[in-house]
Parts: C-alpha cells; sequence; structure tokens
C-alpha cells in the first residue's frame, strides 16, 4: 500500500537534512534556497528492457543507477546536489519489496552525495518497472558550466575510460560530482557535458551546440578494458576503439578549456583519471586524426532512441 | 528519434521565459532564483491503463493532465509556479506523433499558468506510454501552506464539488493555483491539501498528520453532477454522496481555518465556490453529522495504490 510504503520512506529518509523544510508525506516538498544560486533541474527515466533488465540485474543497482545517472547531468553543469524527488511505477505483485530494494540501493548514493530524497510518486500497474528520478542542485558561485560554450583551440579533456559500460560500469559508476565542483573553478573552462549516448555522439552534440569541430586523436582515446572485452567476445562487433567511442552510458565528463589550463588541470587532479584526447578547431564536423597525423571524417555513432 | 523531438521542443518552447537561464538541450536545465523564496518541488507519474486510456483519451488531454495534477500540487501549498521538466516513455511505433500531442495538450496550461517546461528526457520501449512530470515552484512571501497544520475547532473548506471525476473532469480540471496564492494572504489558514485519492481518504490524511480529528455534515458536502450521474447508471456503485466521499482525482482543495475566517474567505472570494463541510475535533478519527445532529463513525475511502 502506498501509504505503508510513504511511512517506510519517512522512517529510512533523513527528515533532519539541512535545507529541507518539509519532506515526504506532504503534497509537495520545500527546499530552503540559499541567495544567489540558481537552481539546476535534471531528470532521466529508467525502464525496465531498456536501461536494465529486472530479474537479472539486482533491483539495489537498478535504484543506484536511476539517481547516478542525474547526478552525473548535475556534475555536467558543475552543480551541487540539493535533493531528488523519485517517481515509480511497480509491478503490484511483489511491488513494495521491489520498491525497498531500489531504495536500499539508491539511498547510500544520495547520502554519499548529499542528495537527499525529498519526495517522490510511488504506483503499482500491471506493466513493466519504470524508475523515473528528478534531481536538482545549486550552481556554485554563479558559475555555469554549459556543453555549447566549447572554442576552436580548445582542448578535448575527458574523465576516464570509455566503452563497455554494459559489463557493469553502467550501474557501478560514480558520478564526477566532486571533480566537477573542483573544475568549477577553473575560470578558463569554457564548456562541459557528461558522455550518457556514445563518446562520438556526444562530442558531435557538443560541437552542434558550440558551433565548431572537433578533431580527435584516436591514439589518446582511454579505452577501458571492457570495450576490449566486448570486442574479444564478438570481433563483428567492432574493435575495442569502436565500443570506446559509440558504446552509450560510460557517465564521463568532456571539457572544454584551453590548452595551457587543460594541461593545468590534467596535472592539478589526481583523483579522477583526465586525458586530452584532441581539440575543437573552428571547421564544422567531426575528424580524427591518427598517431601518422592522418585526419579522416569520423562518423557519430552511439545511442539514440528510435521512435517513428 | 530524440535529437529530432529536442528539436521540435526547443521550437515550441519559449526560451525567453523570464528566469529561465539554460532551457533544453543541455544536460540540465538552469532556472534564476529569487531571494529568500523556498523552492517547492512536487512529481506524479501518469500511467496508460491506470490513469488514462491511451487509444480511448486524447493523447493531448493525457498530456494536460500530466502537469494539471502537478500544479494542483503547488496550489496545494499555496506555492507560485516556476517550471517543470517531462519524462515520457513512448511506445516505439508513432511514439513521436504521440509526444507532439501530449505536448500539444501540456504547453498551453503550461503558459496559462506560467510554468514553462525547461527539460525532460524523452524515451522509447515497448511498454505502455508512461508520463512523468516534475514541477518546481517558489513560496510566496515564504508562506508555507502545509498540511499538518489543522487546528481543533477549525472549519473544513472546500473548493469546487465532488465525485465522479473519472467522467471527465480528472482530465480537464484547472489547478486551483490563482485561488490558493490568493488565500496564502489570509493569516489564519491553518492547513491546505488537495484531494487527489478521495475526500474521505484525503481528510483522513490531514487529521493524521495535524493530531486530530474531523466532523462531517454530510449535508453539506458538495457533490459533483457527474457523482450522481454514476450512481444512476449504476445504483450499485453507491449513492452520489459515497461517490463524492471516496472518488478519487477530485483535485479540489480542503483548507483548515477558524470559523470566522472561513467565513470570510467564502463570502471574499468570488472565482471559485467555496463550502464550510465541517470541523476538526481534538478527538481523534473521522465522524460524520447529518443536518438532525446525529454523529457516527465514517470510514475513509478511496483510492490506494495496491501492492504486495
Amino acid at each position: 500500500m502506498e501509504s505503508e510504503f510513504i511511512a517506510y520512506l519517512r522512517a529510512a529518509i533523513s527528515p533532519t537534512s539541512a535545507g529541507l523544510l518539509v519532506g515526504p508525506g506532504d503534497d509537495a516538498a520545500v527546499l530552503a534556497w540559499r541567495n544567489d544560486r540558481a537552481c539546476v533541474v535534471t531528470t532521466d527515466m529508467l525502464m525496465d528492457g531498456v536501461d536494465f533488465r529486472l530479474g537479472v540485474d539486482a533491483p539495489e543497482r537498478i535504484g543506484r543507477k536511476s539517481l547516478a545517472v542525474n547526478l552525473s547531468d548535475l556534475a555536467a553543469m558543475a552543480a551541487e546536489p540539493v535533493g531528488a524527488v523519485v517517481s515509480l511505477a511497480l509491478p503490484r505483485l511483489g511491488g513494495l519489496e521491489l520498491a525497498k530494494k531500489l531504495y536500499a540501493g539508491l539511498l547510500p548514493l544520495a547520502a554519499q552525495f548529499k542528495c537527499p530524497i525529498v519526495g517522490g510518486d510511488t504506483n503499482s500497474w500491471d506493466g513493466p518497472l519504470v524508475v523515473s528520478v528528478t534531481a536538482l542542485g545549486r550552481t556554485t558561485d554563479g558559475r555555469l558550466l554549459r556543453r555549447n560554450g566549447a572554442k576552436p583551440g580548445d582542448s578535448i579533456v575527458v574523465t576516464g575510460e570509455f566503452g563497455g559500460s554494459i559489463l557493469g560500469k553502467h550501474f557501478d559508476f560514480t558520478p564526477h560530482v566532486r571533480l566537477a565542483l573542483d573544475l568549477a573553478k577553473y575560470e578558463e573552462l569554457h564548456a562541459a557535458m557528461d558522455v550518457s549516448d556514445g563518446l562520438s555522439l556526444d562530442l558531435s552534440r557538443m560541437c552542434a551546440e558550440s558551433g565548431c569541430g572537433v578533431v580527435l586523436r584516436l591514439d589518446r582515446v582511454p579505452i577501458a578494458e571492457a570495450a576490449r572485452e566486448l570486442s574479444r567476445r564478438d570481433p563483428n562487433s567492432g574493435t575495442a576503439l569502436d565500443h570506446a567511442l559509440s558504446d552509450g552510458e560510460d557517465f564521463e565528463l568532456i571539457l572544454a578549456t584551453p590548452q595551457t589550463e587543460a594541461e593545468r588541470i590534467v596535472s592539478e587532479q589526481g583523483a579522477v583519471p583526465l586525458t586530452i584526447i584532441g581539440e575543437f578547431i573552428a571547421e564544422r564536423g567531426l575528424w580524427s586524426v591518427d598517431s601518422a597525423g592522418n585526419r579522416a571524417p569520423l562518423t557519430a555513432r552511439g545511442y539514440e532512441h528510435r521512435m517513428t
């Protein structure tokens, strides 16, 4: 029953979060707001059979992922998490136990990043599980990291490694919230976005928004071991590099910043590996260059929801 | 395709809304925030077969409802709408056209209540349609209307009429946003909530939160014509009053305020009909009293999601 679940939630969620004026159980949640900070809002919906497979993947990992993908979006804007709301469409049979397991995965991540669950909407139906999370954040010192600010000459800096996320990282990745808050201090950081649909596809989107092109150093793209594993398992699926360029759900960050600042950032930031993988250029389009300096057009590939 | 739909959305949504610093198309939306106003957040998920029937109900009405139910929650907190995000799980076939129709119903309501759609997440899958909306609002003058503030001796004031919403009102109701902002000016208004699951059930929840009971004047409950219609069609479904007490999705407001203030509010507010239907009492529980003064226990009935 919904009321029983709300009682569970109220007990599970610390009602003493700083700034949480009204938590779960009222018509809406209310958060105190500090002066002069803008409100950043992002939302992601995860569906059984698309973003996870109920019955195969542990519900705790599904719950964790539902918040993690939103925290990754907040990181891409250099926003400090403030709180989140969680809406569930649960199967009728076993829905209550399932909901508790989802929260068992979600709540530790919420605590880790000081992003309390402040409300939600818990439903049951005859369809598959859907988890929809909306996260709120605050800008830091009025700073906004958008995806449309890359300038020709900027280096492309990326966090972490790419490809093969489907083997586990898409559940277990750590959103780059802390790094992003650190990075926002660098004044010459022009743009940022998180890679959710594939490195080459998301890079092409950043270029389109910024009105520029990009040359990618293929030999510098950090390839995840999982990308190599996928390529070994099924060579027809492409090389490890193909996976790194086109697999979705890496949840790494792409940054655009002048070369000297890029080198400074790479040398100063220790907790997360950072790599310079190419350069933004004035000419539109996505280009690759190999270690011998040969430039060729690169096709943006990645995940898009297919609709007709 | 998702990118095509984002292009449609960007064109459909006015990017010039005051205070919208970043709209659809980035990793997150960003809203300017006025000093000293708290942030009110509410979310509702609508599912095919539960909250609407795709193929029977026009998609435009479904889209409108998905925002309207959230605006009703903001009204129940006396919050001024600021913006909303919309997440969709669309069927693969015809999903794009369906999404546009949902927005065709949603956007006029967003414009009417100055609640721009600032972002969202558009997905396709093999499951039924799900629409999840999160709305943000601002408190007005630091005023918060909660559901836990009803005091013994307060009158119960309700907006509108009750019952039979399933015949159409659950799609076409006007959320009481403007009335709520007017009402927030009355200092003696102790509590408010919106009726989404049934008058008697939601009244019992307000009592539980407020630590008091309630005596309902059955002869004063405003009964909607649709409630009479349902009772006529199927007398076994209950009397018109039964429908008024237990049908869900009225989206009317329940207010708690001292009797003199209640009478003042009823006489001063002209746009929306207001009725005093009883009184909060110190003794716990839900009670009815008929016109002859006979008091009897009243069972709280309404809609709850059934989960096991």
